[in-house]
């Protein structure tokens, strides 16, 4: 994990900032410290009520020079970018000066999955002379920490399935997909591509409920990891009580992310929510990408 | 291609016939060979009515003295597996007492994917003395041939998704899962695991419906293959005009599968769905298995 240089630390620190509830534990974090934050939230992306309680800017996608004309009124270098965005379509964009300078990379960047998106948008913004810092960098408290979350443990059937499905989401890196993967029984039931992880999941308590999946409820796990060479300053997995909602529904007996490669956005909740449903959730280590288990 | 003895082709054929209108094609191609065939319909799964045009018996999963006594009487000793079949579950099927002799091994079958599967299951009739012939052997004019059904053509741009979707699905081979992909713009968007081919067309044309998917309609081919190492004999790729229909309310804009490894049950009926609706469909070599493109 990188050190910041203490000099940058006095500048407020700026948060893109997608939807979901992370980007204000971030904030949250990253203001304990005593580091003055400005989010600049995304329009019709996150959420208005919680971006009022800090410093803002309300920003376009497809406005790159609003956000780094942005950046420097507010005197901010360091910049995360955090929260869950939904693929952007060039033709639904309306685009500024700024970005059509940029225009030919963007849509070379948009031929291709995310991870190799980010990391061009990462490049752009760098190549402006922008900090990018990943949010595991400015809150390593909200980093998944090894073993167990919760009072429930996984069985030994279950680690099996949790490294097939580690080793499965391993062999889908190099297409850029397939962040998550649901196994049971050492079968592999779902692989996530550009539907996300709730669908996913929401797809997998649907085959059950069809008789398409015919494991007895309470049996199975997701697997939640990075794929190999993933951009992580702006595109970590992360979860959160929602997620074990999911699982309850898919029928699932529990989850299990990479220790130290996920953010989780409050971990008592997590915690709490996981007992009450009676599922683990556990931090495990990355996978070595070596084929099936 | 094996040939097969000429000896044996006095014999009726058994045909196990599972779900789908892909057995009877079969049944109709042996006939025209001049080979007498006898089906061995799955209850609940086989379809009545067009069962009721050949000799047959009806038979259940799980009764497996049922089926190779079956197979005795009939005179049999060559037996083809084709049509779709739901995965079954241990607590739904009803025994006889010659399943209950091979159930320790279908317990470890069962905890697989499906090519784990049906290879057990060949190996177990093998063990039982029948010889258990592909649909392929048998049809061979049922296999889809190289290049283009129908008027349409894929472009450059198809051609490169469809070598990128070959090479997601070689990738997924070693874990038993994702016989079809979908990329478009070199964007893996869906990948096969569970629900099977049609379910994951359908959950493509939702995405776009709900604008996950932002790429225009039009955009993008479905490619389906063989896993490498699927047990051919029992589980080749098939597509009908049905899939036609699943690739174009997934607004794709066609279809790629493996020349020689593919059955398509009417080929007529298949390149005409396709011209109707505009969309290509082409028979492709299989991949190397070298990693993405």
């Amino acid at each position: 994990m990188a050190t910041l240089e203490t000099e940058s630390v006095d500048q407020p620190l700026a948060i893109i900032c997608g939807g979901g509830a992370v980007p204000f534990a971030v904030a949250e974090a990253v203001r304990r410290r005593g580091r003055p934050v400005v989010l600049f939230a995304l329009r019709g992306i996150a959420d208005p009520e919680r971006v009022g309680g800090y410093p803002h800017r309300w920003v376009s996608l497809g406005k790159y020079n609003e956000i780094t004309r942005g950046f420097h009124s507010e005197g901010c270098r360091d910049v995360v970018l955090i929260g869950s965005l939904v693929r952007p379509s060039l033709w639904q964009l309306r685009f500024d000066l700024g970005t059509l300078r940029i225009l030919p990379n963007l849509i070379a960047l948009l031929r291709g999955g995310d991870n190799h998106l980010l990391t061009g948008v990462v490049r752009l913004l760098e190549d402006d002379g922008v900090r990018v810092i990943g949010a595991h960098e400015v809150a390593p408290e909200l980093l998944m920490p090894a073993g167990m979350l919760g009072t429930h443990a996984p069985s030994e059937r279950d680690r099996a399935d949790i490294a097939r499905g580690l080793a499965a989401i391993a062999a889908m890196g190099p297409f850029d997909i397939g962040q998550s993967a649901v196994v049971a029984d050492n079968h592999v039931l779902a692989v996530e591509a550009i539907e996300g992880t709730d669908l996913m999941l929401a797809r997998v308590a649907e085959l059950r409920r069809i008789g398409r999946i015919r494991a007895p409820a309470g049996r199975g796990v997701m697997v939640k990891a990075p794929k190999p060479g993933q951009e992580m300053r702006v595109d970590l997995p992360s979860i959160g009580p929602h997620t074990i909602e999911g699982i309850v529904r898919a029928g699932l007996r529990g989850l299990a992310v990479v220790a130290g490669e996920t953010i989780v956005a409050d971990v008592a909740s997590v915690a709490r929510a996981a007992d009450q449903a009676g599922v683990f959730v556990v931090g495990v280590p990355a996978a070595r990408p070596d084929g099936p288990p």
